[in-house]
Formats: C-alpha cells, structure tokens, sequence
C-alpha cells in the first residue's frame, strides 16, 4: 500500500491507496502554515494516522509515502523557502518524515508530481514525452520522458510558466518580465478583462462582453505560444493542460492549439496532440501516489 | 575504426578515426547536392574509399559509420528534404549506405550531431544536460541528457533557434514571425547594422560605429533570452554556443551571458554555465565520429 500527501499553502490531502493507485481512504487538514514548520509536519503525521486508522492499517504494509510540496526543491527531498510555505527556509522533508514513520519517502515538486499524475492516471497514458501545464493563479508544469519525470540538472526543469513571452511585457512574480505566466495565467486575464478575476472574466464573456472575450483569446494566444516553444524545443508527443482557467473551455482551448500549431515548425505541427487535463481536484494527491508508483531516481 | 561523414549542401568531408575519436587522414570532396541524390552517394562512396585507400584500411576494420546529415530527420537514417539538398525528397541515407559498405551506419541531423562532438570532444565534457547552440546564417541546437542526443518524440527536439523571442517579429525562414533565429542570427545582424552581412556588422562595431554596436548588442540580448527559456525549461547544467556570430567575441556574449542570467528564474539564475564552443570548423565531422562512439538508440 502507499501513502499519497498532497501538501498545500491551505490543506494537507492524505490518501492511502493500494499498488495500482486506487484510493481507498482520504484526509484533509489544514496546513496552518503560519504556525511553523514543526506544527505543519505534525498536521501531516496526523493525517498519516488519521487514514491508517480509519482502515485498520499497520505502519508495516505501507511500502512508500509520496509527498508533492510546493516548489522549488533543488536537492532530493529538500525544499527550499516555497513562497506557498512562508517560514519555510531550507527543509529536509525527506529526511524527517522518514524518521518518524521508518518508511521511504519521495518528495517531488507539486507540478512534477501532477504531471506524473496525469502520466500515470490521466490523458497521458502511453506518451513517450509529455508536458504539462497548468494554468491557475500560476503557471506550472512539468516533462515527464519515458514514463519518469525530467528534472533537469538542479531539479527545477519544466517550469514552462517562466519561458518568456514579451521581454517588454507585464512583470511577473518571479521578478522577470512577460514571461507566460504574467502574461496567460488567471490574474492577467483579470487585468486584461477589467474584471475581478479570471472566474468574473469567463462569466462576463459569457454574457458576451468583448473585452472579457478579447481578454480569454489572448491568454489562449500566449498560452499556445509558449506550447509552440515547448514543441520546438522538446518535440514531445504529448501536451495536457489543466488548472482553473482552462475550466473556461474552449473559448481559451481554441486559440491555444490554433497558436500552437502555428507556431510550432512544419515537421511537427501535425504531430503533437494537447489534451485537456483529466484529473481535476485530486490531480496533487494522485500525483504523490503516483511518485510511489514510479519510484524515486 | 570509425568514419565520420559530415554531409553538408556543399561538401562532403570524411575523417577516418581511431576508437577514441583521434583522425587518423580526412578528406573533402564537393557534394555536387544540385546533380541529384545518386551522384552525392557516389560522392560519399568515393571519399570514403579515399581515406580508406590512402591508410591502407580495410573496410572490415571499420566498426561504424556516422553521418551527419542536414535536417530534419524524423525517423532513424531517413533524411525528409532537407533545405540544404534541394530535390531529396524521403531518402533513406541510413540503409544505401549500409548496402553500400555493409557496415553499421548512424544518420543523425547535423546539429544534434554538433552538439554530440561538443560533449565529447569539446567544452561539454561531463555535463550532466548539455544544451547546444550555433549561430550563424541560422541558428540550429541539440540538447544531450546524460551523454545521449534528445531526440523527442519524433526526432526534432533541440530546435532552440525556433523558440519564439517576438510574435511581432520578422519572419522567419521556418515560415513563422519573431522566432530567436529571425531575430538573432547573422541576416538578423545585418539588417540591425544596416550591413551587408555580419561579419560586415562585426568590422563597422569594431571601428566605433554604433548602429552595429548596437545591433550586435541587440542580438546577444535576444539570445540571452533564447537561453533563459532553455534554462527556466530544461534547467540545463551548460549551454555551449557555437557559430560563426559568436565569433564576434565579447561584444556580443556580454549581453548573451548578461540576458540568460537576468531572465532565468531566481533559483538557478547561478547554476547555469555558459561556455563558447571549443570545436570550430571541424565540429561536423567530429559529431559523425562521435555518433559512431557513443552507439545508437
């Protein structure tokens, strides 16, 4: 059996799941990250007993547990000062919870592990090289490469939010300016729109409002644009893009796969596929289960 | 014993190589690309021949055959018209040549190739993943991730001179606008400069005038950004960047190196090495050899 931890800003998701991924219980607590590093893995370890219990499981048949943490991890199982987890400097989460629970522990960055996610339970079944994007607040992704994630030299690869679109564009969060994220993600629909958030935007174009309309195009626009980038540089087979704002549905689908393949080189433009991602709210806590799966590098 | 064949749109040069890459004799023979796909193959038959004859080596002492070949190449061995040979439709260079000398034969795309030779014989030696860049009159890439050519899905991966710098910009010989090579490479410096070419460009700039400075200036910017995509996406250990452009020296790797830094995330803004290409005019036949080392997939 593994245990799954999806650990939030807001929640801790646990779930036990048997060897194909099947859950079969599932917790949710608050992090409270506010109140420190100690009382958040606390709040993980009570998760841990809360669905052992629950299902009448010794420690002993856990065989992993999974964590996907909010980036960016740069060494195995260390996280390093997540702006999800403020507080947070440098954190061995690895270490720690394998010395309270004596079980192996593989961490992952949350967008690495959902894209595993998607890999292993979702719209990427089979793909030899797939990318994943996930367009909420933020923009994360990761590259999965014959079935394992491509972490790249220092653990930080697929963060395909970060490739830059306007030098001369919006600033960002990461401090760079234009780059996808600042440029598609939900808050620059907003401001694009004139509306409150990306959810106001998509109800305004619903009512036919153009600006907001114009706003959705866009962002589809950039978002496929940086697909293109993706495909020219990484030629995977596979792109699956979820999150909140690709909730809007085709009114940000359409012109995402009309620029992507419009932008992507004439041997490929025909070759890669983009699937709507398929597992929704769960897709983090699929994701640690699924780093169980895999197992660790 | 290995031969390396580095088949451009203008010549066609084979080394003959020992087992540790080391050219024993090379020759080089026009392609004659405009007289058709039979005539450049006994091109490539006859050079082969010469530095066989002229070491007095047996053809059954030769372990493999590498070729480098202009791309795209989209599956194993078969070359797709390429640019560079006008009137080669689909040929398949892998199985005539091995008809021909009934030895082993590895095709690989020129610049995947390049990026190979760079790794093993040149400035990429035990980098953990290598991406690499030429500049010249275009700008071709390969990516090598753990000693291996990155192949993608259907073998175009590594197209770094496709990602997308200006969706308002020039267009570009791919047929797409505002791709790092319309925006960067040589005919991109010299319409910058408002010269003939760049090396034209790179001897006005030298002499003070400041519309080329400023052009040269403008290229390193743009693809010091090229190189932040790959970062931010790939997180590579090295970049090595090759070409004639880059020849132009300090004037235009400053802002290169200066751009690649300032747009690459906060975490691995420093653990990016940028190094110039160590292999000059040779690298071509040295990636064939290099194939013939390293084994095929």
């Amino acid at each position: 059996m593994y245990i799954g931890i999806d650990l939030g800003g807001t929640k801790i998701l646990t779930a036990l799941a048997d060897e194909k991924g099947k859950v079969i219980t599932s917790v949710k607590l608050n992090t409270q990250a506010k109140l420190g590093v100690k009382k958040v893995i606390d709040n993980i370890k009570k998760s841990v007993e809360i669905v052992l219990k629950e299902t009448d499981t010794p420690l002993s048949l856990i065989k992993k547990i999974g964590v996907g943490a909010p980036g960016p991890i740069i060494e195995n199982g260390i996280i390093i000062a997540p702006p999800n987890l403020p507080g947070w400097g440098k954190v061995n989460i690895k270490t720690t919870l394998q010395k309270i629970f004596k079980r192996p522990v593989i961490v992952e960055n949350d967008a690495n592990a959902a894209a595993l996610a998607e890999y292993i339970f979702g719209a990427g079944k089979r793909s030899k090289i797939m990318a994943y994007m996930t367009v909420s607040t933020g923009i994360g992704g990761g590259i999965i490469v014959n079935g394992k994630i491509f972490r790249g030299a220092t653990g930080t690869a697929g963060e395909i939010g970060h490739v830059i679109i306007d030098e001369n564009g919006p600033k960002c969060g990461c401090g760079n300016y234009g780059c996808l994220e600042a440029m598609a993600a939900g808050p620059a629909i907003a401001r694009m729109a004139g509306t409150k958030d990306a959810v106001a935007a998509s109800m305004a174009a619903q009512k036919g409002n153009k600006k907001a309309i114009k706003a959705i195009q866009t962002a589809g626009k950039y978002i496929g644009i940086g697909i293109a980038d993706i495909n020219n540089m990484l030629n995977p087979d596979l792109v699956v893009i979820g999150g909140g704002v690709m909730n809007i549905g085709s009114l940000i689908l359409s012109p995402t796969k009309a620029w992507a393949k419009r932008c992507s080189l004439k041997a490929i433009k025909n070759t890669l596929k983009i699937l709507p991602a398929k597992l929704k709210n769960n897709v983090g806590v699929m994701g640690a289960i699924a780093l169980c799966m895999v197992g660790d590098d």
